[in-house]
């Protein structure tokens, strides 16, 4: 059942997660004005659900129930589904310029709806139906859920047996016969402060002696011992200066949260994974291929806003002939292009699991969050190139604002004289905010990391890449025999 | 009616064009050793369509006769059609490791097809009916067909009818009941001497007082008046030595040829295009954006054998465990798999026409190819790295089997004990093939301006980017008015 | 006569300009605490030149008295002294971490030096004992000096008189006896609020019937009319915070500011051109060719601190060992010394103006320049990917302070066992500092558009290129005939 | 004593090597149309040191004899001297368009100057007297001496020793009491046929128990035992077909042979190394480090002639005034300063040995060398971007004669109607021989390969690149504290 983004609200308002910012805990992160503008980019994923121009990407009919869900709750279907998911995110990108932070479960839910059900075919486990039951619940309720993946790891050297402090990697720390407790935090949590849920995943493959590490399961954000220390992002306190300009972005963004599970209790019909070692890179691997495919969405629409906000910015001060200019503005398409490209590809090519759902291409997916780690510095670049350094020796609103300021400022910083100072100004701060601000942490810093730092799809790309066959093509070619034994 | 290859063969050997090489005049192209190895690669693409493992993305039911036809006789029913013209071509780019030129014959014909259908929509014209009987003859023929669209265009500041010589630009010289007189010359024609067709196209877009200029039509490759002169190629006569190693790829290669039209007669139901102007736009952005989509697929296949040649020359020395070299093929692969998801991408986002056929997505086949302008020859650089300075000096094969020197060079030359001296030559040849020698031509430069030059595309980008959009999402997240107006 | 650290901060301290931030009048810019970062890094151009160890590079016997100086405060009289100038930039680089600002007012000074001698020279003026005189005081009184050239322009594609607005570009509107009186605005002003005296320069060459904006003149900085108003950087309050460690950098950055010039009177001493059109562009050519040689040296520096932050934030999480890692920070490295290379090549191959002091090398500043405006883009890429997400998804200070959290945070931040949980953030908020937060401002930003946007050196490279000569080389090598006349 | 270039063509025919090439001996190789190019392009060393314009930077006064030497003669004594080497190098590059081979001998003296003095310091050998002995006689001789240091090295993964083959690498197999006998292979010899003599060096450092590997010595080309066989060239054999338009360089080349020494004989007076396993490898890193300056030259003029070259293919199509064009050149130009920048920067900070010699500094050439990996390959790319796909399909220069086809090309081939078709088609064989032909495998595979691979550079700019400094830098500004051991 759909919710309104009202309703959605309303929801998280209901909950009481135990949240800390800036050493102080926050009874209401719902009104809080550094998390606000995250929980708007989560509502306008219900919003555009309401919207009918929206419905085919934002809605669709529930494999299970047969009812209208939000795509977010959605199993994939087919290759049509993985194309649509990508298209949704580049959607939202467009409208919220921000990270909607409600992709990680819903790559979340469709990892484990197939890995789940292949390992129950192997080990005779009962996950799948654990899931399936929580997935109708999600569906019906229309929940956001936060993925948990990333452990902290402490040392990159050892493994989750060999650190210094065993809970530098999440455990199981107590075995009940009504459900698990777990030890151990999760670095990096997008929108945590925004789900209802979070689903819980190993951070990596496990071996033999790794069981208690080889753990799935979800709770509710708000379950004991659960606690979240929200994570600075450059320019945070901008926001708590009631500049609608300097913000640039005053409406949407994103947040990362430090969340610890102190013995958090997981009762048994939410456990999807428990000790099953030989299932954990599965899980890993079919989360991060999902979400590496998602990128090749969500960036591509916040590159769309930053695009078209550096034409404007040369249209503003009347330098959008240049050539240059131009060839930039080619530029910066051409690399945003590619990436989507990569993300309708890896959907393009996705296949059938078992289990029934569909599965991206991983060797595409892993080359379109490559692409990612890249392109968007690029795009960033050019665009700082055509904003000009205004963009961060501009004075505040405050100074705009102010009597004797002000008509300086109007006189000698506008651009074309048929634009408004203000609006030079307005769309100066939201490229800083995209390349140098709140959203840059999204836009840049995540697009290294999220989903996996880039050594991690280099070792994919290596893994699937089919070298051996690539060098039969050669000897066939060169006319070279078959390797000798 | 499918041909063998054997058959295809025989039936270009009945042709009688006019082929000129060094000076001479070349009787019988099929067995010019200079020539034959392109004449090979045209025939693969009817050799692999025998094969029961390649009949899907070979071959296809022609939606005119129902009759199973080669791919490259197909007009595209489907997206699905699409993307397997792209698998087929990194299949035949993988079989080849050289350009099998049948491509551009198949994206003319898909190009006109929705053409002439709309252009007789709009003036009343007959060509649709021209066109779909040729086409049925050329697949119950199995034809191979070229495509001729460049003109030599002298001077490039100015345009068809403004150059010293007005036959710079191909065009209508005489125009008789029966049918037209056509003079000019179309240049870089690839595998002209191995089809037996060529349509003709404009190269650009004509305005109002250039329609001698905006004619289509096609002719027999021996129709009286064309004359055929061979490019050369990078080590071109290194196939008139009898070297089976120092070729590289001693079976396939490509071929370029200048083609005169030396007042060619073209019968009225040839003709595809004649003087309706604003057509001929529409004619170049249909060709060129399939052609483009086309280069994400063969590229990508040569690509492939490219960096199956590397990954041996690294095993045959020893190198194949260090981890630059390694890291180095995830690079060439990562890069070569970029190029393909722009190739399935294009067509998985492809729309119907109003013909009823299936175009591609054009701002997608532009990136596509931009891209190909860049990829390849990053990937040869990295391919040379990896191959070490070998390839440029290692001694001719005449060494290699002298009683004197042989010894020496197997002794000195050899790698890895357990790899056969001449299995590394015969490698590293072959990667000098592709970045340097015959193939090189195909992989590199035309990559470069086949389907057009880098700048084509980025004036397409620039048309399709949706630039005013992006300028609207930038003005709502940035809370900036609208334009003025 | 050099003064000390403290006796400089001390003259600052005692002038009265007109400073505004957020809206509000600085009374005391040196102990404000978003300004006072930006102080100590001026402040390091005075310590330093008091160690024994940094003399040779800090400190030169002026040329005009024989006395010690701050380099500075010199005018070139070698090659030798250019390279020293590099090497003395990359050195406050290093210690400073940020923009030390002196650098503009050192290259207006060569920039005058051999400008106003030419002018004098061709037209008789006497701005050349003028700026000696202005000289020789600001050697003995160890001047921080400002240099200002970058007016607001407006429509960028109007010239100075055709603007909407005349004041657009800085010109004189009133000449009187006694000197004149200038109006007009200077944006992107670094380290105004930390010198003594500015000096202003047009922003570009000048044609007649442009003479009233063919100015060049100096003023104290608390001249009456003179106004700033403080730019925002990202991240500029977080110096509020009285937080050491997420500030980063607590005690160097930089500063920039809008300033604008109501009526300011100058006295006929203290005016170096005025009206003669001719020399605007030759004081603009070289004072940007010495600002595009300084970026090869302070950028540089910075990038000595970041790459060693990043190998450190390597080494306290374990990943120093990974050959991906290592690989990188060689990359940065090979990135950062290419600049160094640039920075060096064109003060060796610097020239000796009519004046007897020395120029660089214009066309190799100008590739100086271009670089600058790519690698730190790229150095900051790597940075950030060796870096880790933790870098923009750590909790504050404050929440590592807390009584309850901080054990948390202590625990799950720990990367290897033996490094504090602080000392790993301490360095992760540097890498922030520098990618994204105010320092990012001058080492990224600033590198792009200080001394020059990336489009005004490729149009001096163009001029510079000596492109008809390289025509003449590849003539006589392919035995093509000189041009036809 | 200066040699005439004619001197020096006759000094090299009375030399009698053994030289194979094609499977026969080659009795003469100063007649060879295969050969001569590259004896041409050593005699332009000889024929610019005539030339009073081309004085100061091709000859100096012997620090030995004060007489006046070729510079390729020199032992550096200044800076300065480091300097000139460099734009020696690149005016050599502007006049022959390929590798004029002297360069080798050169870097090799230099590096054999200062490591046998500080070998004999080390262990009272007598090396320095044998090298200054012969030092002299090659100064008054003016001697092209070839540097032989590339081992055919077999199996990567395995030292010297631990060969398949102990001749894999070159060795001592007899000591003799008047001198030594050695077996072994040099392979990539630059020049050696055009050369008088060969010293040889080790390939890499050597440890103890490798004595036998780590000998250095020299001797006259024709000694006996002394085999070279020619390495291919992509199209060398067009230099056969009597064409000039069709070679693209006519006069110029380089030339590559594997070199066989079969149990030759070194008398004691020309040992230079011989089981001092610690000094082979100060001895290469000297010689890479000469010889990766070196590459800031050379291939700086070689890029300046490809420069003009694509410069005037844009002329010659009228395409000269199109943006993208210009920008393209003006890319090509700042690639190329770059790389003489870094030339330019590690001459200017070289530093004077313990012999008295100057050594450049080893970081920055080494980031001289690693650019020139990169950028040659991208200005090929832009390059072949202007030529325009016309330079691989062009016909013969046999079909351009012919008088039947001549005229079609006359007429079809012409660019702007001012400038001859033949003038448009050499510059594009021009282009194609820099960039596919002879002359890539100079400037594209040689500018990889040649001073060391790729990562042999980055290697040393990790060794070189001072980490635990700039990580102290880091550790000041976070203050963090200093390391706990």
């Amino acid at each position: 059942m759909l919710m309104t983004g009202e309703e959605y609200v309303e929801s998280i308002r209901k909950l009481k997660p135990e949240i800390w910012m800036f050493g102080e805990k926050i009874e209401n992160a719902a009104d809080n004005a550094i998390l606000r503008p995250s929980l708007n980019s989560v509502k306008a994923t219900y919003d555009l659900a309401q919207q009918p121009e929206h419905e085919e990407l934002m809605t669709v009919a529930s494999h299970l129930s047969g009812e209208k869900i939000n795509r977010f709750c959605h199993i994939h279907q087919s290759t049509h589904d993985l194309v649509r998911k990508v298209k949704m995110q580049r959607l939202l990108g467009q409208k919220t310029a921000a990270c909607f932070q409600r992709c990680v479960g819903l790559d979340a839910m469709n990892a484990l709806y197939s890995t789940t059900f292949e390992c129950d075919m192997a080990h005779g486990t009962g996950y799948y139906k654990n899931f399936a039951v929580y997935l109708a619940l999600a569906q019906a309720n229309d929940w956001t859920i936060d993925g948990a993946m990333t452990d902290p790891k402490g040392n990159r050297g050892l493994g989750p047996a060999q650190q210094a402090d065993p809970d530098l990697f999440l455990r199981v720390v107590e075995r009940r016969n009504d459900g698990i407790v777990v030890r151990g935090a999760k670095v990096h949590q997008t929108g945590i402060t925004n789900s209802h849920e979070v689903i819980v995943m190993p951070t990596q493959s496990m071996k033999p002696g790794e069981e208690d590490y080889a753990v799935s399961f979800a709770v509710p954000v708000d379950a004991q011992g659960v606690i979240m220390i929200i994570g600075r992002q450059s320019c945070d306190t901008r926001k708590l200066e009631d500049s609608d300009m300097d913000v640039g972005n005053c409406e949407f963004g994103g947040m990362e949260a430090l969340v610890i599970f102190d013995n958090v209790f997981v009762p048994n019909d939410r456990i999807f994974l428990n000790g099953e070692t030989d299932f954990a890179g599965m899980l890993v691997e079919r989360f991060a291929g999902y979400h590496r495919q998602s990128y090749g969405g969500c960036k591509v629409g916040v590159g769309d806003v930053l695009i078209g906000a550096a034409a404007l910015a040369a249209d503003f001060n009347g330098a959008q002939k240049a050539s240059h200019v131009k060839d930039k503005l080619i530029e910066m398409t051409h690399l945003n292009e590619t990436l989507y490209s990569c993300g309708i590809a890896c959907s393009s090519q996705g296949w059938k699991t078992s289990s029934g759902s569909y599965m991206i291409d991983l060797l595409l997916a892993n080359v379109c969050k490559q692409n990612v780690t890249r392109f968007p510095y690029e795009i960033t670049r050019l665009a700082e190139d055509i904003a000009g350094g205004l963009m961060v020796t501009a004075p505040s609103e405050k100074d705009f604002r102010h009597g004797k300021l002000g008509p300086y400022i109007e006189k000698y910083l506008r651009g074309v004289d048929s634009v408004p100072t203000e609006d030079r100004l307005r769309i100066l701060r939201l490229i800083e905010n995209l390349t140098l601000g709140t959203a840059a942490v999204g836009y840049r810093t995540e697009s290294m990391h999220g989903a996996g730092s880039p050594q991690a799809q280099r070792i994919m790309i290596a893994r699937q890449g089919r070298i051996e066959q690539k060098k039969e093509l050669a000897r066939a070619i060169a006319h070279v025999g078959a390797k000798q034994e």
